[in-house]
């Protein structure tokens, strides 16, 4: 696994997913792939429905051309977008809503992204934007990318980091009604998340010993227990138990204040529930939120944004996201193939 | 109401109520009392134990001395601290954890900075950190000063507001288990937080036409009902029935974009529960946190933080935070004043 074929060259081949066609992620996956910035450190190559991407590389000053696997890796001309067509597409597609056919699409280059990067074909993924209610239209249920690729690689643990600059955040739930979010929480849960993230910030970000830290659910952390006692019963628990195995866990420190400076301490803090970890995320300003997946057998990373249905096909997405996502699944694909 | 009497001066008088003895309360009540930069646009008054304010002056370089009412406004020389004695300590009391104690001094102070706005005495109260678990062991139940001050001026609708330089942020719900934020959330609770909020904007701010931006409650907000229905069936409808009345409300947005930038378009945010709105406020880096209550028929504000029962009774409390509040709490009570 992990990417056999990062190429005869020193930079690795990573597979780009279209997304849903309802959306900008074939924007800004044709634009990431045609990019400079990510041609300098990888060799990329594109997953869509062929016929879909050559009518809109054409807008974005690109062309596109078949992949023919290893096989003939003449270089790309400056402009040229190699792509393996996955297809899914009959007809005219509906942009700005999503729609079953755009769940189809996307769903067909992202199982085919996963086989090529089990069998080694590629060192790593970056997905663009899909739409859970599309993929849901489509039959995949009420899913999203991640949920996905641990199907696909039948990953029973595994977290979704996002990253920016220098603040990581490792989800304890991801897409989870807030109604539901308490009940989603253990103990033995926790310590699953904190095992996977210490070992992956190891592995993906090459930090010796990481340190993580815990946010409460709860305001001000349950008052004690006088309010809630989800910090006293469960999260407090599961620091403890992570502390006695020897990994480095601290908290549970109130949200508002972990995110204010305290972050800085941790190599990454561990959010329960969407929310909590997105604000301080997006309130970033520097850089780009890159989301990067851990503990499935693959390395797959994306943009932190979404599907944004309202400015699909005009060309004024901003395809910085995709870029910064494409680049750093470049590097930990050459820093996992470098382990080997 | 609305504190009658702001003073023969310009000044207008305020009441700084001392807090959980156990916390750093006391300490920044004294400091922000004899900050030069709260004197020169208030007459405060602190309200509390005198004999542990007395004994707790020393170490803050201040000198204690008990208030005579309207009766003998003497200027107060450059480090003299007027209190009100309103008792409630006997004995030695525990620093640094909530107790009974506490807990029966604080809300004492409370209850009389109360009645001197209700009467006019004062044109504002600015409360220093209380411990809900204090206040619980103490009988109050396990309330929040929002709640008290509620419940002492027999106010049915309410609303905490913070504020933090430009951005300001309206609570639907406050000091709320995670678990049971999304029963707590009803469309008409919403309409009635967004009332208050434009009309306090416009009392307190100088606002004319407040504008409000909504927060969803769950994460892409419920996936247009695919992931939870709170924002079909709550939000958006209490959105609706707000502009039917003629106000300027707009959302829900998800919190992660609407904290981004986009809460600049708006007077104020409303957030659904404590971390989505408490998280943004405490990462904004410029100026301090204060926190207004809204509703009540006096004007009150307090620091965005708590007690800090960890630093308590060392001198090292930062009193920027209770200055800011005591200022603003002049500021308000000169403008309410004023309007008259």
């Amino acid at each position: 696994m992990w990417g056999m074929n990062v190429g005869r060259s020193s930079k690795p081949r990573i597979a780009i997913t279209m997304g849903d066609p309802g959306g900008i992620g074939p924007e800004i996956a044709v634009a990431a792939a045609a990019s400079p910035g990510l041609r300098r450190v990888a060799d990329p190559v594109l997953l869509g429905d062929i016929d879909y991407l050559d009518a809109l590389a054409g807008g974005l000053g690109a062309v596109v051309v078949p992949d023919c696997g290893r096989a003939s890796r003449a270089r790309p001309g400056p402009a040229e977008v190699r792509v393996i067509d996955t297809g899914g597409i009959t007809g005219k597609v509906a942009t700005g809503r999503p729609t079953a056919q755009g769940g189809l699409a996307a769903g067909a280059a992202v199982e085919t992204a996963v086989d090529l990067a089990v069998s080694g074909e590629v060192g790593g993924v970056v997905t663009a934007p899909v739409s859970k209610e599309s993929l849901a239209l489509a039959g995949y249920g009420m899913i999203g990318h991640t949920e996905m690729l641990a199907r696909l690689t039948r990953t029973r643990s595994y977290a979704m980091m996002l990253a920016r600059g220098g603040l990581r955040v490792i989800f304890a739930t991801t897409h989870v009604p807030i109604s539901k979010v308490a009940r989603r929480l253990n103990a033995e849960g926790l310590v699953e998340k904190f095992t996977i993230g210490i070992k992956y910030l190891k592995a993906y970000m090459g930090i010796r010993s990481p340190r993580l830290g815990v946010c409460c659910l709860n305001p001000h952390c349950g008052e004690g227990g006088l309010l809630s006692g989800e910090e006293k019963n469960i999260i407090i628990p599961a620091v403890r138990a992570a502390k006695r195995r020897g990994m480095s866990v601290d908290g549970p420190f109130p949200a508002d204040s972990i995110f204010r400076g305290d972050a800085a301490r941790f190599d990454a803090v561990v959010a329960m529930y969407h929310d909590q970890g997105m604000i301080p995320l997006k309130m970033v300003k520097r850089e780009e939120v890159v989301n990067i997946t851990l503990g499935i057998p693959i390395v797959r990373t994306s943009p932190g944004h979404g599907t944004a249905f309202d400015i699909a096909g005009r060309f004024e997405a901003d395809c910085r996201g995709m870029v910064a996502a494409a680049r750093e699944c470049a590097r930990i694909a050459k820093r996992v193939s470098n382990a080997r």
